[in-house]
């Protein structure tokens, strides 16, 4: 048998868990919202107390609340970023679309945790209110959407970006090491002109360099903070200095350069700059996409594929099939592809049907775009990990490959012209004989002609 | 501190939990896969013991496995089914696109369970050997795929053709209720011509009917099984007669119309059921979203808006604005169509990718699936209990709009002509007037005439 | 210099070219909007043009309209839909979102039209006008969508399902061509068990097959058709029996089941038929994407790839290498699934936000709809005769990757157990040898028992 | 009868049009591509053109070829730019996915028409041959996606920028009319507190400086160019100073600061540049979208809406219903706001696709990022001319709602606490009074207090 105790608010009792440290309203949401088990992500949650921190210190420093109202509801913040009180939130993404009732849950179990430290106990709400006091200068419309871009921002920073990067060094490192090796080329799948295994994968490491362009071009917009915007962007109830103190405040505290937004009617009625954010993630996404995609094509076989490299054995590949060993990692990194394209349509959706003064579709855009900082963070430490540093190529296989291509004949163009060329290797191919062989048969070039001009290790260039 | 015990498979050594009924595959895939925290849906799990029960069924009735192999499995099963072993499917969805892994940990588990019953204990894998035995005749290939055919199909029916068919028979009653409601229509959101609240949610009530025959559409396909086709479609290593006789067994057991699959390859190869099924989801979800819309756009208010109707008040709608109501079962529902929509989108690249013999996208697509699934299910439930049964008319607000507005001057189109009615309806605008006074004014018609031709109830319908 | 006439409609007067035969609407539409250049697709047009040959013949025999004054439209109608007016629809996708100007260009050109052919001219809007007589018991807002539904049902009839069945008949026939050729199976894109090169492409066959019956499931949906719903729904200003009637005459006229929507206020305010059409042509464009994507891969090389088919040569593939041929069609077939995946998008998005009693984005829905459509037959007859009737099998590299797989091993499943059979693939890999000699030096098996156990062509069914 | 020439390629005789200035293998694409009749759009021909004239310059000045070759060539692309052989572009986007045999169309033209001048004349193809000296140092891997560059960056910037930012002044000069023009906010569509007229046109203003900052974000990737990776990326067949010289001579010719890519393999495989764009111009599709919407909904009406604004009557707003004004340019916008959300799934899918060398989704990307830069620029010039331009305040409809709101209680929370508040605005709903009335009812208040601590006017800043 649960206990419980009685809790009001403007519309009436709710009972509520004895030892629950949420309220009324939390658990009027928790009854009314039973869809999905999808809480609120725990980033979120931590940035949601990192705002209340925030607000407490800025609004004492404006004479707003007293500093002893501050200093409780400051450490009762720091508890809930310690993830003591990670539990006690318990309420899904399908929720109001302002997240008002998570705002409120976060008030409340700040306020029932101040007044804890403060010996009134659970259920007292003084000398701490949870709507008075903790959400002091603020609405949901401008405190839940801070949120948001503060966590974000702060998981591009903790998470991605390192795990970009590291992958990155790794396919860096794998272009240098891999620098002399020269191999077929392919386009639309069919052989083309040589180039390196090092050339090769230093496309992938540009375009992840890019990708780090992109996503600092994407943290800009969510630096701006709509926090001292209030109710509709007025900053009505707020004092004058507010909104800027508060960014600065969350900027000393985070470690990041966090400013408050310049329009605060845009910063709650829009959230563009997630919608911008989660473009650059898409686009990313798209990148590692063709990456493991590449990696996967290139050890395929191990003797009916491509089989240019190998990568490592780390599962049975198969349930039925002894001794198979499959592409899992770049498996993985196709299917968070695939999640983070469904996730920047959500987001777009959802970004783009605010009405007049406010978003109210910030749960859902918030889900996602965390799901996809993460996702997308995760699987570029997995894929480094547990595939893209065992990268080996298979010399005999590349070589293989390069020396029976007919593609090499390109490099006669400027020679004997386009026509002639494709002659040769069209003539070659239905033969099925070398390119060699079939230049001099149709006499456009002797043996030691062709072999100074068809050198695949000077095709990898300009020249 | 944790103790282990090791456990081996086809690569070497694995240390597993002491107590984890899972195994060496299983602990590989964890320590693999640390992306995200998304693990596979517990309908998904359950599925796939059914599955692993009938494959034991049918295997011992074609003399494949032996009957007390068979009742072990089988028992294993119950056990996986009554949810006594929801803890030991730690996997993500994030892991290798074939669901191996995850194929494997339900045969380890059951497995370790039969052994365990067997008293040969966990780690034994005899008398009862995840490969041979509960995976016997199958592949992931195939008995993956079909356990996401059966997860849909049974949260289809159990959750959610109920659930649309409650908020149906609510939004029927309520059209029944308000069926001599006479009430401005609204195109383009300018207003038009009357009809009657009720014929306004009679139009609900339709988009939803159309929805329960498409889900039916859209079931047929996944009611097709893949099961028996094995390692790419041949169905090697398992009966001739095991593909038809296990799909009976997983009709009669599910008590829903399952069939075996007219083609192995495309079962394997391709999830276009999934994609399709999606579909329809999507285009219930869009349903419901116009639904929600004009629902919250009806109540708004309560008193700057339209306000023709009321609907219930849950929670306070602010932690700012005090009194304020919100529509919330609305947002949460717009918030459901916008993750179904993304959802979609993901299921639809995923399902474009397969290559050759197989889909590599299988988890991702079974995740998304089956949250649109319950999300729609569930926010119907919740929508319906919380809002649709609630919703009242506003008819002081109702009959004051319809009375005012300038499109009732259509009733005259039959009679002076649509250019003579159109300088009515822009003079008395012009001059904020009625109709009446202008159609006078004007001489286009006497009052007692306007009052025999300008009948708001009699506009309703054709005539 | 253009010379113009006067023309005035219920907002005033309107310069428009003396020849055309459109007037004041259009002609105001085509300045306001002067947005991308899409005009409204020539199917559309025409479904338009039917749907007022309908409804004149539908008011005339309900004495609404006069016998003579229906024949002119009549006639008139006919000569646009004979193709000889294609030039008078110059109105662009992006205008008003119900299509009213496109609505009212068709009564202008038909009414122009009729009254050239009854003696009075251009510009006479007598003795037919475009409002009260080629309009009549109609809006936009139910004709508009009714020519929606029909020009989808039509050109689904008329281009997309017989390319269908024309690809689906070739694929079938190259199955049964195929059917004893035995190759190596891929998954993962890793070499698996055996199958035919017919069973590979039956599979093809059965996903085009599924996509046929979805298509009909589909058509269901927009064979039911809004007009007589007229301004919102109620049918004011029509006859009571108009709306069975017309759609009746336009099943006649069209050969197709059309009926009447069972509810109209659904089929004014949603475009969910259309939605879930799309859905279902995201279907079949997923399976065509597999299938092209497939026999590309099939067909990589000439010898670098996997070789295994040829594709027809059909134009030179690159500027600068010589020789090189590509698989065009593949590309160009998914290029078209990126589109209509894209279309399905915006139709999924504009189909969920009607307000009220209408949706204002049926050009936009319109214009993708029928984009993918046409798309999706052409890129099938393309495919077609330029690729699928071409392929042709490269047997001896089929041969030699079937010859040296690894995973003919799964055969031994059954007589040595999982793990047995798992060490010799593994070890064969290690050593780069032959399944046989590494079975052999194993001790597991004889060579008289390897060869009795592992034959590729008895791995391709059930025993 | 059409007279035709017959051309060869390698591959053999073509029939072409006797006066055509195209040749064997654009014809060879005409007859083998008969999908859709979306020819690739004009910026992107004119691009090509540029860039042959590029390469022509830049290989003259490293003497790759001759200066009366470049000379002519350079003339003849001049003839192209000027736009007098718009009509010898006949490929349709649905051909390879490289774009080979566009790049060949313009190779062909260019030849031809060079020719001509030179006197040779059509298909004489000397002195200037379309492979070896059009397309010198060029692959269309590389020349086609430089010019995909090329036509999205000059369409930003000829186009987009300014249409955007006239928008955005417009709305600017709006915001600062307003800007006293107190009225009351909306948040969940329900009352909300004050703010002026003009702050919720200034968040309108903020949206659009910001989506243009990311405008340019996006622009960094597009001026970096793949011209001089020729096949493979490798600039086999091009001058070593050739990728570098032409990004100048580019550059200089369109004023726009174009460089040549860092990385040439990444610039051919990968079309994340375009992805990442189309990310950015869906955001100004959202926030667009979000100022359409809010502005249809403000004007809505014009009596049983809510009135707050007005905006032009460009076309009358019914077929049906006489006098009837919609808020069409706000419909074209949202619809186009739907067309960008799919081209931007489009864009997306196919920019993950690329394999190795080179991605061949190029034509479908080129056609939704260009259509997309489209109609974003002419939406944005049609609704600024035809909607912002004539926005009009409805003051006695601001004010009557502005004062009675129950929402201004909101004023009250720092004086007597947010739960006498809500129970003050409670009170007042349910009894239908004003919150001055309530106030002093339940003794909370004098009417001085009240009217000292609610005004509006004070409400719409931070104090």
């Amino acid at each position: 048998m649960s206990v419980t105790r009685i809790e009001h608010d403007t519309m009436g009792n709710v009972e509520v868990p004895s030892e629950a440290y949420w309220g009324a309203q939390t658990q009027r949401s928790k009854m009314n919202f039973k869809i999905g088990g999808e809480t609120l992500p725990l980033p979120l949650i931590h940035a949601m107390a990192l705002v209340k921190k925030v607000a407490a210190k800025t609004n004492a420093s404006l004479s707003r609340i007293k500093p002893e109202q501050a200093e409780l509801i400051i450490q009762a913040a720091d508890d809930v970023l310690a993830g003591k009180f990670d539990q006690q939130f318990p309420l899904v993404v399908w929720q109001t679309g302002s997240g008002t009732q998570s705002n409120m849950n976060m008030n409340e179990v700040i306020a029932n945790r101040a007044n804890e430290i403060a010996g009134t106990g659970l259920a007292a709400y003084q000398p701490i209110h949870p709507n008075d006091h903790v959400n002091h200068a603020q609405s949901t419309n401008d405190s839940f959407p801070t949120a948001i871009h503060v966590a974000a921002a702060i998981e591009i920073n903790r998470l991605l970006i390192p795990a970009v990067t590291t992958l990155r060094n790794t396919l860096a490192q794998k272009a240098e090491q891999f620098k002399d090796i020269v191999k077929i080329g392919r386009t639309h799948l069919q052989d083309a002109t040589p180039l390196t295994l090092g050339q090769e994968f230093s496309g992938y490491v540009s375009q992840l360099d890019h990708s780090l362009v992109r996503i600092q071009d994407a943290l800009k917009g969510l630096y701006e903070l709509p926090l001292g915007g209030t109710a509709v962007g007025t900053g009505l109830n707020s004092h004058p200095d507010y909104a800027v103190k508060a960014a600065e405040n969350l900027a000393s505290l985070s470690g990041l350069p966090f400013v408050t937004a310049p329009n605060k009617f845009e910063a709650l009625a829009g959230r563009d700059a997630c919608v911008f954010a989660s473009g650059a993630l898409r686009t990313l996404a798209v990148s590692l996409n063709k990456i493991a995609n590449d990696i996967r094509w290139l050890s395929s076989g191990p003797r009916c594929g491509l089989g240019e490299i190998t990568i490592p054995e780390n599962e049975p590949g198969s349930s039925i099939m002894p001794g198979k060993v499959n592409p899992t990692q770049c498996e993985a990194m196709t299917m968070v592809y695939c999640q983070v394209m469904g996730n920047d349509t959500t987001i777009g959706v959802a970004g783009a049907s605010g009405n007049f003064e406010l978003n109210v579709y910030m749960p859902v855009i918030a889900y996602n775009l965390l799901q996809s900082i993460r996702l997308l963070g995760d699987a570029c430490n997995s894929f480094n990990d547990n595939c893209a540093v065992g990268i080996e190529p298979v010399k005999e296989k590349i070589d293989y490959f390069l020396h029976h291509s007919l593609m090499l004949v390109t490099a006669l163009n400027r020679h004997i012209g386009y026509e002639n060329a494709a002659k040769i290797a069209k003539t070659a191919y239905k033969n099925n004989q070398s390119l060699k062989e079939t230049a001099i048969a149709l006499n456009l070039l002797t043996a030691e002609q062709f072999d100074n001009l068809v050198k695949p290790e000077e095709m990898v260039s300009p020249k």
